[in-house]
């Protein structure tokens, strides 16, 4: 099972339209959370076809790529983050596979707990794969329920009390678009309308935005929603009212900025996440600056209860991409002053505080620290707008394994020490589940900091290597 | 199903190589029975990797590409004649599956009869599919019988009892390469060894002299032949002794000129189909042409009959290749033009008997003929190394729909006037039948010119639209 | 002539080194000065190799094309922003041409006002010109003037003396780099030293940050600097001593933030912008937000004198790049929305001010403010860190003619009015040349805004059409 | 001065149309002329646009490409073969350049013998140059005598006054489309018009014939043509009446053996040679066969003369193209092996004679010569269809360096015995230039055998690297 962010958008129109240049703006809104592969499926009078590949939205498709994708009523799309290597273009989503009720094309974002059982059992009843994505697991689940189900709708409720796990899940069959988050809502997914009535599921709302189309409300955890010409139907009580426990990541990281998720703005959720970093870890400073793009907001929510200026003291090269040309240790150690320039007229003389969104191995922080010190900076305190990463993630956050943690086995102090800070601050377990006030801590799950897993850790966990 | 050709090539070292580029040539060299798709697949210990793509070898796989297949002891690949559309990528192969013992990859030459009715058997089982081809059922069929058997040669053997019609397979599983025959010996299939001590199989020969191999033999019709660390071994007598069934086809037109079949020279098979013509359907003529590649060799052989001497009249243009710009009506006519060049000095003021291998709807026969008229030829004589066209293939060949065969409802007079050709004739199907005299004309299949389906025909024939 | 703005790199070793890799980074970072073409020289052993293609530098320069670039003591780069069309490719630089004295590879920044008859001059003698380039021009005057004087650098000063316009050159000999700037310095140049020993010039200091290279000083303007074997040495008394003309519009929006040209800190210059806005055209509101990227700092210097508290309200997708499909009419609108998300929860029920660098139609800026009022903004009030474009630029900075100006022919009130913006206010021309008050204003041009041609302009301007 | 072998085409039509389709399919029936790159510029309304690339026809023009030149009246195309490197890209053709007077397209092949000397005088009065081809030369004589001439071929005629050596040239000019070729016809042209009227200039009549064209005659020795709204008007006058001098080596390999060159038919020629090869040098042997493609027609005049039978011995596989991965020494063994296949049921206890167009290194034929023993012949008797190469072409046939000649140093049966032949013969100087027995030996240059170079020699031959 590979660890992975990905990206999910759906559309349903009542007349045929190009849907596939609707579901490339809808991916291209939602490419920050997925940089690796991109896909899109249309659904012609019950034909689906697609096209996915490795890269950007934009480098897969083309203008002709797209144009080979008919009109349509049902479209899905979906960007993919995950590790490189043989599995990657064979894993690039929606996976569309064919059962003897028609055609079904799935995208998946989260990371099932049980995924490697359930595949192991599918295996073992002669059962066949061609990806090693927890993707595959859940299209044969869905299609042996569909086989003794009226409705693919039953199927996916049906098959959702096996699954154990993160999963946000947009699919298509012949006739119908379906939607479903997992009991906890670890991974967000948003729906909205379009002016000329088209339904559209998202993971972040500000893809919605991006179509203009009219945010509704969140699927709710463990929501099954579809859409069909009869309309959209929504069931819910499948599920027991288990606490929720959406990713706080999803706050601090991933996210972008603009997104509204659960009601919680996540600008402002950051924003908190610098204001709590000021009460608890104040310094002496003149100047906050943030590492872009995640630890701006932290820095200006910061600024505003120190009163300490904000400034941009980073500035990030849009430029360098997934093309761009590595090479050795020098190389690596360069290509961080090609991607950050640090503005040496803003913390010349200045002792800064300068914030991220976190910490894992170090090693980018440390030059980070000496870049800004090199541009004459007379202090550099950093503060980090998440606890420290203590445990690995079962729920789609690729969170390295403990041994290449640093906080696992150091102190604050030493970390501080190896990154070459003047002082050091994490925001606390506390805060981090306060980032929005007005939801209770019980709704979020941090297990990558507190170890707390809201859907349970595998029984035997291990990595299936392809 | 698709009606398809296609090349299979497997390898296995008694020690580590860099196998990819080996099966690289060996598919060059069989390039000519696929150019739409390759792929290689490589087992570097027990791990496969595979790589494959849409177009020819050399196309598929650039300098880079093989680089990224490792070094191993096992290597299987392809090469794939098919339709067009979104089917092609997906369909390319080797087909590379996971199942419970681990992972296995399938080359195919050949079209199943009750390819149709096994999919829909396994759907029914809850099963789901990637692709459109007949490969993943018997990906299927592999994994359930090896749940049961101890041994991947055994679950073979079984799957083939319940296969009907075509099939040469080359596969590969963690520890073994593997290849079978159809029982009737339908597609071509041999394996040779290197100096090496490699041991190879190939659809053709000529691919073992590519790489420098010693053909051996024939694989057996119904042979079952595996190969690993103790050595080959063959498996034969589960199959019942039946008549073979070679497809004349590959005489006449899909095996390359300097290959060796069932102990058939192509060569002599097809300048014997020249004589044969030279007897049956004189022509007092100047000069015998060939229309390139494949009508050449029996031009040769209605010469050395006739008397009349043979010459170059028609050059092809070997540049004018799968990416070339086609267009519109009056851009297809002017492609023939392109395509073959005649050389006037040869024919003109010369009566001509020309040679092809086939009519399909004659269409561009009229074209050609109307060429060398056009370049002063006094009287154009057609002669078809083969009978007319009048049945649908069901094992492999990509025969049109009757409706569009010209032989299909028309007399033979009818096609020489739609032609504009001086004189007409078919090789007769005895004379097919008979294109090795040493061998019996129960060996071999020609159900597209005779309807005796050796394998017998779909129950309830249908094409599977994707 | 074609308007441009550019991006120029030069570095010269002491001992043979793979240049072009850090060519690759230093145009890396000048990258925002030019997004359509990238090429790169090498000089070995005075041997040129050159590689230039349209796109970014990542596009162009993958693995495989930087690594047939060899090793050299002398390399030289470009990047450029053109139009698209025939010319773009063979317009792309270095231009390496090659005379008898050996080949020159010239990189050019700016505009010449006298580019056009030069060229016409040159045509009459019988040149000929394989480019609709200025540099095409310039290398053939570095050429006639090489026979006649004993070295590249004096052939450069007898050039610079027919030469009227901006230009920053960079170029290499067989055995020289040199670098000059005009006599009015409008476009920058600087160069630094490496911790090895090498000497780098670029537009701007980013690029020498980038590579850790240290700042040394601007070239001056007018000034030569040759280096070679013997060293560096810089030439000056040639060139009267003029006012100094630096394009203010480097200030606003060309250079990036991080740099440092004639020791204005650029994102100093942008904050005094807002500074002056916001004294000049207060605004009664709750919120001070940017366009991004360049408006950004302007509005934290609005925020910094109005004590109205800086925001995100505007987020960039930075995926959104050149490749991007567009497409018609409801295409471009919709682009916008990909383009910027708005921070809802940032600006509704604000009262907000927002800053961006210029307005040239009005068409952006109108969909921009109505987003913002979507996203339930109470009042949009504009300011703009920039004059109104009322005057073409001869010297490379791609403002459209006056009838697309939308300042042109409509008062401030009308614009406001058209843009949809409660109220609206524009740097003053005073101001524009008081952005760093250390500095004359007389030693910038602001000819796109007051109509002081610096450098002159074309006595009969036309352009040329290749 | 880079040796090569090009292929031309032009085409005026009077009234707008799609050339650049038709030019592209000109360049395809000159392909076996030039693989290395190809290009096409077409002039709509006196504008000329262009696009090339390295490549095959095929390559360079995808659809999306050609599509984007425009519809016109005349139009140019040129394929190339040269070395790799840096100049292939750059020394593609058409060169398009602007001078006073407006654009001009060039094409040329063939090679000149004072194009250094001309080059240097330019260079002298302060020229410069973006290629290394005698086609920048040619551009710059025609821009010089275009200034003091009133038209463009009076500038063409005075340039031919200028150039020693061989060229077949075709222009564009605004409004006119120009052919010529040097006063000692080395190089062949020719052209014919279409059923609609157009004016077509091509290398190789078999290029007419692909585009339907129909053949008016060769364009005479030294004669410039012109073609524009007012028709097709030719100059001779110009010219001394020089004896001509074909390059025998067209016949021999480059041209294809549909052609007809000054009325000499390809095929008909090569036949001669093997017909001559015959009488001098018999052998007693059982088959007679050919090196494919050029030895074909040479064995089947041996074969007519000898009374042995031709057969077809070797079969070239069409698929080994330009980007077929080369390697190591292993490799380039094997590579033969792939390119062509033996026919052992052809050749198996017979003895062989096998006839091709000629030996350079000895290298490939004794790597042939082997083959064809490994298949089992009993002897192999080589013919070669041409004298042995001694001396280098300054005319643009690519011969080697003599140190790589095997003919230069070795006596016949050193090199027989290299080759590992039972028996070896040529073809005589003499007999060569009795290709054609219609015409005199005076009519041909056979330099590269004889060493009589009919256009001279370069005073002070040196190669220019760039």
């Amino acid at each position: 099972m590979l660890h992975e962010e990905c990206g999910v958008f759906g559309i349903f129109s009542p007349i045929p339209d190009n849907l596939a240049v609707t579901v490339y703006d809808g991916l291209s809104a939602l490419q920050h959370r997925g940089q690796e592969a991109a896909g899109i499926a249309v659904n012609q009078d019950r034909q689906i076809s697609f096209e996915k590949g490795c890269g950007l939205v934009s480098e897969v498709f083309g203008k002709d790529r797209l144009k080979r994708l008919p009109d349509g009523k049902i479209a899905v799309g979906h960007v993919r983050y995950a590790t490189t290597g043989e599995t990657s273009e064979i894993n690039a989503q929606p996976l569309v596979i064919k059962h003897v009720k028609g055609k079904l094309a799935l995208c998946h974002n989260g990371n099932l707990v049980n995924g490697a059982s359930l595949r192991k059992a599918l295996e073992l009843e002669g059962n066949i794969f061609h990806t090693t994505s927890d993707t595959e697991v859940i299209a044969y689940l869905m299609t042996k329920h569909r086989l003794k189900t009226p409705s693919i709708e039953k199927a996916l409720i049906e098959t959702m009390a096996e699954l154990k796990g993160a999963y946000s899940l947009v699919m298509m069959s012949p006739a119908k678009l379906l939607a479903c988050r997992d009991p906890l809502g670890i991974r967000p997914l948003c729906y909205g309308v379009t002016p000329e009535g088209k339904t559209v599921f998202a993971s972040e709302s500000c893809a919605l935005d991006a179509i203009g189309a009219r945010f509704v409300r969140d699927v709710a955890p463990g929501e099954v929603i579809v859409v069909d010409e009869k309309g959209l139907r929504s069931f819910r009580n499948h599920c027991d009212t288990k606490p929720k426990a959406l990713c706080v990541f999803e706050l601090i990281y991933f996210a972008r900025s603009d997104s509204i998720i659960e009601k919680v703005s996540i600008q402002e959720a950051r924003k908190q996440a610098g204001r709590y970093l000021a009460k608890a870890h104040p310094a002496d400073a003149d100047l906050v600056i943030g590492v872009p793009d995640s630890g701006l907001d932290a820095a200006m929510g910061f600024s505003e209860v120190s009163k300490i200026p904000f400034g941009t003291g980073l500035i990030k090269n849009k430029y360098i991409g997934r093309t761009f040309i590595e090479g050795g240790q020098r190389r690596r150690e360069n290509l961080l002053r090609l991607k950050l320039g640090v503005v040496k007229s803003a913390v010349a003389g200045k002792r800064v505080v300068m914030i991220d969104d976190s910490i894992v191995r170090g090693t980018t922080m440390r030059r980070i620290v000496a870049l800004v010190r090199d541009a004459g900076a007379s202090a550099v305190h950093v503060r980090v707008s998440a606890p420290p990463f203590l445990n690995p993630c079962y729920y789609g956050t690729d969170v390295p394994s403990r041994d290449k943690l640093i906080a696992c086995g150091h102190r604050i102090d030493e970390i501080r020490a190896h990154i070459g800070a003047d002082s050091l601050g994490f925001l606390s377990v506390d805060e981090v589940l306060r980032l929005y006030p007005e939801k209770e801590p019980s709704e979020f799950c941090a297990a990558c900091f507190d170890g707390r897993y809201a859907a349970g850790a595998p029984a035997d966990f291990f990595e299936i290597r392809s």
